[in-house]
């Protein structure tokens, strides 16, 4: 059975699903909601964090006390592409960096509704290459994100590729939204189980992010379409709850056709992205020491 | 009338209380919610949180990036010498010291059950003593604490006297608890308007923290028994609907009654330490920001 702890992001989800249908919502209200995803992620101790501009976008150093110096992880916050910031991810990436022995930066990209794609697919690249020119080395970065962050990381790299840049070492990938086609079967099999990501709300938020005339078939927005030959080790986690578990099992099914070290784990009774509620939820701490031991090898550690 | 987002101080007060006369409550998910504290307050941004253990204790920098780095608050948690942490108050000293224009060191003192009166009191007198060897002039110094915290910094500033160490520039405190017998008249007639903080649950605090048989009458722990004379200048706020608020307005008095420069602002239908609301609260703000106004020239900003 799914622990109390767990079952406090699928409560999250509900008031969220509530709010989006409550005409009445102060505005502001709706931002500070925002804010308070936060909430459902523990302090996990031991881990400093440092803002910066260096990378050319407001990005987050995160710090854990025990990190290797030269070993990154690149975060990707998810929020559909209109949410999610610097302060509601920076727990969840600081118990990543903590479980790994790595330092993460954590980048705040372009958002919807000012921007679209490309702009967070090309701030996501930006800061990539930006810690090459810092001199890490690519295979001592990985790339890793939830959600919307999560197909980011795998187009980020498609990009770098593209730009004949060094690629990193892995993806660590959580509920990766990729299909934005939104064609997965378990968008309706699993649509009483998931009480928040359904077709009505997830389909205003691909008609936005592709408003600039973009197709949802283009591989560097829907990876799904994209030749993957060559990637990186990518171990993909999601919950079997969740509407998303088919973008995560195509992703992992079209990695592994095209020959990639490809992990994917599914967890039972488990909501979009339930690493959030890292340091309270068990299910969330054993994806993440999942992440740490499958990743640690793969960069140097 | 109260904010609507000041009253979310209230409403956490209303499940404590609950939660204290809950026999089947687990008792992780008490600790638990002890964390979740920190979900009132709002990311201040813009400032960096560095965990170091140089001063002896478990401590915290809290840096903005707007900061003088010769300024210093020494901040003391509330949570009635049994709860709070760096990471309950990270953001309440973050907002403060971020309103000041100064770094804040947050430092986790020992608490009961383990260790009793005057442990707290040495951790943190200790705490500022090394502020002072580290080269921070102490009239470059604020001591600021809430609750049992805001208490704190008026007998630290006592045993620094007795030890005569320079006294700091300034007392920033938020509803401190300083009456250890309970006497003050608004325990009764704030009761039906503070949910939580009453007598039968306060009493056992001080029971707990005294039983290593001092006197709830010691200035040491007592300071409305103590000689203020000399004292820096303090600026004490409470809420108007707390039992508290006996304890701000009696030690006001009396340090007014010593000659100390005080001023005393009462908040209008706010509860305990409702500035933990900072970033959501605009009551709490505005207490912040009458800090920051006051304490800027006595810290020579």
């Amino acid at each position: 059975m799914a622990s109390r702890q767990s079952a406090a992001v699928r409560e999250m989800y509900v008031r969220w699903a509530q709010e989006l249908t409550d005409p009445d919502l102060d505005p502001q209200q709706r931002v500070e909601n925002g804010e308070h995803w936060a909430d459902i992620t523990r302090e996990p101790r031991g881990v400093d964090y440092s803002e910066t501009d260096e990378p050319g976008r407001p990005a987050m150093w995160i710090t854990p006390k025990s990190a290797a110096p030269d070993r990154v992880i690149l975060g990707l916050h998810g929020g559909g592409f209109v949410g999610g910031s610097l302060y509601t991810h920076r727990k969840l990436f600081g118990h990543l960096a903590k479980a790994v022995g790595a330092k993460a930066l954590l980048v705040h990209y372009r958002l919807n509704p000012e921007y679209h794609h490309p702009a967070p697919l090309h701030d996501a690249v930006s800061t990539y290459r930006w810690l090459l020119e810092q001199g890490y080395a690519a295979e001592h970065i990985a790339l890793s994100g939830d959600s919307s962050g999560g197909g980011l990381c795998v187009t980020a790299v498609l990009r770098a590729r593209e730009l004949d840049l060094p690629l990193p070492a892995a993806l660590l990938l959580m509920s990766p939204w990729v299909d934005m086609e939104l064609t997965s079967e378990t968008l309706e099999a699993n649509r009483e189980k998931d009480p928040y990501f359904r077709r009505e709300f997830i389909q205003p938020l691909v008609d936005l992010h592709l408003s600039d005339g973009y197709s949802p078939k283009d591989p560097l927005v829907n990876p799904l379409y994209a030749d993957l030959a060559g990637f990186p080790p990518m171990f993909v986690q999601a919950g079997a709850d969740e509407t998303g578990l088919g973008d995560a099992q195509r992703l992992a099914e079209h990695a592994k056709a095209a020959g990639v070290d490809v992990r994917l784990d599914v967890f039972p009774e488990q909501q979009h992205t339930f690493q959030m509620a890292a340091g309270y939820a068990p299910e969330a701490d054993d994806a993440l020491a999942r992440f740490a031991s499958w990743a640690r090898p793969r960069l140097g550690l």
